[in-house]
């Protein structure tokens, strides 16, 4: 299995894709000739909102216009997954310092298991800094407007979505 | 003024380098097709222990083996100098909280400034996450040994220098 | 709907209020005008110990003597709730640099849904900076003593509900 | 010597005043009923670039539609500036981690010191966090454009302060 | 009850023991005594992989040629059961920022209710530092290779136990 | 050279020594049998306000009757020094964040210096936790009181020293 050079894997829960993410991939669209956008299957956490199909759904509609970069969902490990699809590098975002701690001793764990695949961190834009997919849901939850946060098709679903589970 | 991708700076006071510096140096040489390593002359900071001259030096030392790679030194803006050699993206090391908050409202500006400018940050291998230049020079400073720390011709130069100052 | 200046909405789990929390309060009441104690009911969050009802009770016996406090409950977003009653300040207490990253972030995404309603930080003594409401129930629950941690009348709650529920 | 509730002072060094800055005044003229934003002359820390003169100045102009906000200097320790002039609460910006644990401790000292005296912490809007006042000099030092980040007066004085210091 | 000079005891979930524990056990057993190090049973806590009587058994295989070391485990406050050992001392790993945080949270509550236990704080080195027991049984769970992590034996237990689980 | 089990170093300025430096050395000297607290000379710092042998004077004053504790200078590595007195163990004491990532970094390069000798860990009480000297020295140097702060004959020696420095 190749890793080409310049194809980068963006991994996360993506429940729900914030204008904060789309920052990044935007930004990381400009630096690496491809890029993969991949939605995180994860059992051990809680309780998605949405489910994978819908997450990568929401994913490719926003980011259709950018011509380099792809969506995809895996299960396992991110690092075995940025190897299979031949993915040098893994993007991470960094907003805060909780942030940055987890993500140095993942980044450290997976370069420690492949050391051809490097982790590289980015920032959100300032205005975007406090985003969180967390967040966005709750004030969606209890009927606040959410469109200054999350692209218009995300704020229909995400109506939709909750008051189905009403 | 064209900016190319895949052009990246290294920007840094490198005063000295360390197996740390260039832990990220060779990672970062495998992400982007060429990676300018800039020594920065600052002339806010406390009197540093090499001049210009010597710290590109002893870089160009460490590094002539890889070839995407050059030494430059600049002063300035680091965003500016990014500018004026092309260079699309800033990379920075990130080994701790401190580094991380100075270096994201760093790249903040930056960015606020050029947004045509990423900033990308990497982490050293755990082994180097405890190093930096001014404990090397605290150790040789008082004799104590450094070469798990730096290249053997920087230990030479660290002997030198440090047997002149006294 | 009228935004009084000098009317603060402090909000909290408050499962159990603390001696820190009382620090808090207490001081803020000599800053502003009016101080509404809320206790948030928040259906994501793991069970709480005491019911909101409760949690009211002992608020209210613990703060009956300072004339400008008043203590309700709500659910749905703090800021709403805020909005709701007239209050143009939230107070939120920081003990950890962990809270105050989210703090930060719940706050920033508050005053960017509404930007007429503030939040101020303050921080306990610091004889109660170790204080949290989860330890003094888990040394309450192995039966340890919580007397200096608060109120009489809260650790006398703590005994009968931990009895309860055995 | 009696303490007025409702009167907040704001210290710094405001050695340049940033939107930041103007930020966290602005809002907090909606909380007090009367501010007093205070130049702390300290001979202790780094030459500043501008006079106490000239940044109260500063702060005048900037400052001189807000009618319930004022302009002081003050040499000494903050706390007992605050006593003096009847103020009863300080505030303090917090953007960072760093900043955050400093202000901290300092809040904690200054209330052992005076427990009448409160201190309460700001942040400023997520567009200004990553703003500092030596960020912003070391921009204009390098005659990079600061015009996003100080009113325009204090641009001028960054452009002939800079040219007469050459 | 005696409390013995220089017996310590180092509490923990060791579900799974990774080197970065070993290592700080080995360092330990040099400085005090007697230690005991002892697998906490956490009923508050997310289900553990392993059953108290499996993490004890690690411990005893991994632990047996170092002389001064002992295994025990315990239910309750960590504090009470230094005390029912005749610890003087409880050890605590720090690996980042937030552990520190909470960790100083839990000394300084421990400190007040026993004044005459103290709690120390050791680092693994630098090349566990980015270790953790759940990151390690991620990688387990998808077939990841974490014989870099854990000692033999603990290896053949993660294999057998995940596999039990499908 | 003989390394002794028991022997810890608690490495420091010292300028002043405060209540929580003396809450730390108190405590080690309970777990430690013998413990050396060292003034460190550090030529690269900035000016201290009290020569070396005022400053180990007021060491010896204020620990005179801990029995198994000496005080000690020292110029150099502290790891060395360490050595040379036959300490096994460095003790620091660590109150925030921003001085866990320099204590952290500063343990590591030493245990890779000398991996005999280990560094521990550990917290004044909460009430010293915001306890610095150099916001001691600034109070003492606008006459504020910090009689709360350090023993009584360190509190005279502040005076004294800040008069003659006028």
């Amino acid at each position: 299995m190749s890793v080409t050079r310049g194809h980068a894997l963006y991994p996360g829960s993506f429940d729900v894709v914030t204008y904060g993410h789309l920052d990044i991939i935007r930004r990381a669209s400009t630096i690496f000739s491809r890029l993969t956008v991949a939605v995180a299957e994860n059992p051990q956490k809680t309780k998605p909102l949405f489910s994978i199909a819908e997450r990568t759904e929401m994913l490719r509609e926003a980011l259709q216009e950018i011509p380099n970069v792809s969506v995809a969902s895996f299960r396992g490990l991110t690092v075995e997954f940025a190897r299979e699809i031949g993915a040098h590098v893994i993007i991470r975002g960094l907003r805060a310092v909780s942030d940055f701690e987890y993500e140095l001793q993942m980044a450290m764990m997976n370069e420690s298991l492949y050391p051809d695949i490097c982790t590289v961190f980015m920032a959100p834009a300032p205005s975007y800094s406090f985003l969180s997919s967390s967040l966005v849901k709750e004030i969606a939850r209890y009927g606040g407007d959410v469109s200054a946060y999350v692209p218009a098709p995300v704020v229909l679903r995400l109506k939709e979505k909750l008051m189905e589970s009403k």
